[in-house]
């Protein structure tokens, strides 16, 4: 391996990669390069079946309650989703790994269950799930986009892997990420570049950009993906669809693959992405109650906990963090959304942010602080390069722990006093604010990562949810008197591009205290009446 | 400061705190300074009246109940503590900070309170808490034994202080600790070393051993000790007192001092300890009913949850660890104590001790990982030297931040290996094992902390208490048949010495998972019947 050619080892992986999609689910007549919305293809193209057509848009919860009644079979459910996988990677370039023939060996067996016993397995049985590509699948790599880790299957699951299995769920493919899962678009040397179904020329987010790009195609009804800097929050944005960031310790992350492996001073999580509200609130439900304490000695033994929606939530506003002010679609969305939340009679604060730049210094620090050594020695086997978005791990110094340490200690501090912020409000509920400064961006252009980092160095519980507003290039522009906060404002702001992004959903996010999963939750739900967007 | 002798600041801080006992609780007939048992003095020396020994022999929750029905008042059961510590530090060198008219003004506010409401103010009504030396109190040192943290008082409370306070808690004095609170004895080049009232030649232990030599001599009714290797258990074990070593993030330890600030791979929890049990469990209850979620950031929100005591416990006994066969006495003990469960009807199988050798040699690494920077750094301002038992901090090379995670990643492995053993066993309960391979030891020769500190690699909840029995040396004797299992094994061994250990109490360790802390507590009341010691 060590004399290998980088580019022939990905050029290769991408092939085997097609090789498994089976050759009825390749797509003879593509839509031209130059369609960018894919999204609509599914119904246009004729190429599925009304019933392939049915099962793929259905809800997580729906495809549950019509395979435990007998109305579809796994199988059938399965194969659907496969299909439209394929098709999804085809037209995105979403996949990672591909495991069909697996997935409806799984649902074949459920079937066999269900009709021989007349029970379920389990909550999930049958549900088709994708996965992010650090999931590892024994059999399958998790390259996290590095060629050096093509060809080194994995020789165990992770521990959601299995208790997804136990609880009845039906793996078939995992999902692209950036390289290492650092870069918040979703690209990499070995799979190069996954694009937001909405519209081609534009980012589907990173790092679990392969799963919104999927999920969003209704490639899959429920995904797993990720987030340390905004790894779920940002592709759910980009692309419009909801998901969870749980704190840590709520949902199991043990026997994943990282790219920054043993790095714990802000840590990873998973979380569930899907089109639906109601799929993330049964997914986070049904994982709780499968214990996951009882394998992952990091989990913490907290059983679900029912909440009570509020009649008045008291909610503070961050309209903008002091480093980078929104694009324009995204301040209007979040005027829009306060004006609903006002109107519905919830109390609405401001949120000083006044501790987020350090909170944003720090998570740049600590993601750098072995000095890019784990980066390095992933590219280092088959000579790989860094990648441009990658550079800060090309040149950051080592830290040693001593002062790893002291980074750590002034980490403490800053959670400390966020929370005493959030304690001086009274009977705070939760913070409104963007997940990030775009709707979405043409590609190469992500820049900030400041709105949902933020969470990460806190570890509060937070949901994006796309808030009912999309771009619109007729209302959207920055105001006369826009000052740049910083370079990075400038940034974003000489990117914005009105026309590329009109129609694109902007999607937000509600933030609640660490471990409150249940309570961002509800009081989402209460956020989304208000806002008159629910289902 | 930096051209400061650390001789005579440490001289002179020595003064400072003797000059802070009121003259009239300065022993002018001591006993002789061959006279080991000190525990008797307070009875024998007529130096206390009836009502202050009443008070001080009374146990945390009965001095509750009589303040509360005013009965006593908090003035004079703080006066009776305050003279009492004084006592014990004058025969024990147990105590660093001494404040005893801030207690008596709290006491008295008290007691006003209580009078014209009519109501205590919290669950701790008047109750005198000691607090180990690291708790920061506004206005007092927390030099944790270093001559350059003398001359320099906390400006905030600890956010645990600021907790008792309010819950109605009397704080008095502080209490030694060893250098950095890293040795598993208690002594430093500041205040020296605390000796144990049972036995002034033997060690109380440490690192919280200046609590535990006062709360054995009735100095302090319950105290408050800190454990990242040992250090709540082992001088709970070498005092015959009780204490709990909850898991991270159920009490809290935000805003104390640190000999190694920042660390974070392995937590230092803090715990109650108390001559009774009965004690440790109200004092538990009484913190997480307190929330401390809500100013604590790292606490988790899981309220306290009642545990039915079961009938038939399933335990795992460790016998030894593979590394060091504990001493004649622990060994008499654990088999006695095991006959008696069996007896009772629990169901005892045997632990092995497989992960043992390797979670302790991950805790050393992981200890002076910063190749003691931080240690030297409190040392180097007034040119104080390595005491010999910090050796290893003097000689650690650091670890980059990529070995450090690398280290991480290996002890999450261990703690995914150790759960995984454990629900092996099916229904486990609970791990029964010394606490020390000692009852206690002659000063200068605690050699090993391997039975405490794998769990605190595995961050499990554990309770030390006193099993009822004592070193007997007619007894007490190494079999005939001793192999040492290691260099450690044999220097353990040779050390032992049966006859002036003659007396001293044995104290056992019952081990639950992660968070488990009601349950452990629940078991430890069911092992206390079963082995006829509990009151």
């Amino acid at each position: 391996m060590s004399s290998a050619n980088w580019e022939e080892v990905a050029r290769k992986k991408r092939e085997d990669l097609f090789a498994r999609i089976p050759a009825d689910y390749r797509i003879q007549n593509p839509p031209p390069e130059d369609q960018l919305d894919v999204t609509v293809w599914p119904r246009e193209s004729g190429w599925f079946s009304e019933k392939e057509l049915e099962i793929t848009e259905s809800t997580a919860t729906s495809i549950l309650q019509k395979i435990a009644t007998k109305e579809w079979t796994a199988e059938e459910v399965t194969r659907a989703f496969c299909k439209r996988a394929a098709a999804a990677h085809q037209l995105t370039n979403c996949l990672s790994e591909i495991f069909f023939e697996e997935g409806i060996k799984q649902a074949k067996a459920l079937d066999e269950h269900l009709r021989t016993t007349g029970q379920v397995i389990g909550p999930l049985h049958g549900l088709p799930i994708s996965l992010k590509d650090n999931f590892n699948v024994v059999g399958y790599d998790s390259t996290l986009g590095f060629t050096s880790l093509v060809g080194k299957p994995a020789t165990y699951n992770a521990t959601l892997v299995d208790m997804l299995e136990r609880l009845g769920a039906v793996r078939y493919c995992k999902t692209n990420v950036p390289t290492a899962m650092m870069i918040a678009e979703t690209v990499n040397n070995t799979f190069g570049r996954t694009v937001n179904p909405r519209n081609r020329l534009l980012t589907s987010g990173g790092s679990s950009g392969g799963e919104a790009a999927l999920i969003v195609f209704k490639g899959s009804p429920l995904g797993i993906g990720t987030d340390i800097g905004g790894s779920l929050r940002i592709p759910a944005a980009c692309t419009g669809i909801f998901t969870l960031r749980p704190s840590f310790g709520r949902f199991t992350t043990q026997r994943c693959k990282s790219g920054l492996a043993g790095q714990e001073a802000v840590a990873s999580v998973n979380g569930p992405m899907a089109r639906t509200f109601e799929d993330i609130v049964f997914y986070s439900k049904t994982i709780v109650d499968a214990k996951p304490w009882l394998v992952d000695p990091k989990c913490v033994p907290i059983p679900w906990r029912t909440v009570e929606p509020k009649q008045k939530l008291k909610i503070a506003v961050l309209w903008n963090d002091g480093v980078v002010v929104p694009t324009p679609p995204v301040m209007r969305a979040m005027k829009e959304t306060v004006e609903k939340l006002r109107s519905a009679g919830h109390e609405l604060v401001e949120w000083d942010p006044v501790l987020h730049v350090q909170a944003l210094e720090f998570l740049g620090r600590m993601f750098v602080a072995d000095g890019g050594k784990s980066v390095r020695s992933l590219l280092a086997p088959t000579r790989e390069p860094f990648r441009p978005e990658m550079a800060p791990y090309e040149q950051a110094p080592e830290l040693g722990t001593f002062d790893m340490w002291q980074l750590q200690l002034a980490r403490s501090e800053l959670q400390r006093q966020y929370l005493e912020q959030w304690q001086s409000y009274g009977e705070l509920d939760a913070i409104l604010c963007p997940t990030t400064p775009y709707a979405t961006v043409e590609h190469g252009n992500f820049k900030y990562v400041g709105y949902t980092g933020v969470y990460n160095v806190v570890d509060y519980s937070a949901v994006t949810f796309p808030c009912g507003i999309t771009a619109d290039k007729e209302k959207d522009q920055y105001p006369a008197d826009y000052v740049p906060l910083s370079d990075l404002c400038k940034q974003v702001h000489d990117n914005y591009n009105a026309e590329i992004v009109h129609g694109m959903p902007v999607g937000l996010q509600l933030v609640a205290k660490r471990l409150e999963e249940e309570k961002v939750l509800a009081m989402t739900e209460t956020v989304l009446k208000a806002i008159a967007a629910i289902q």
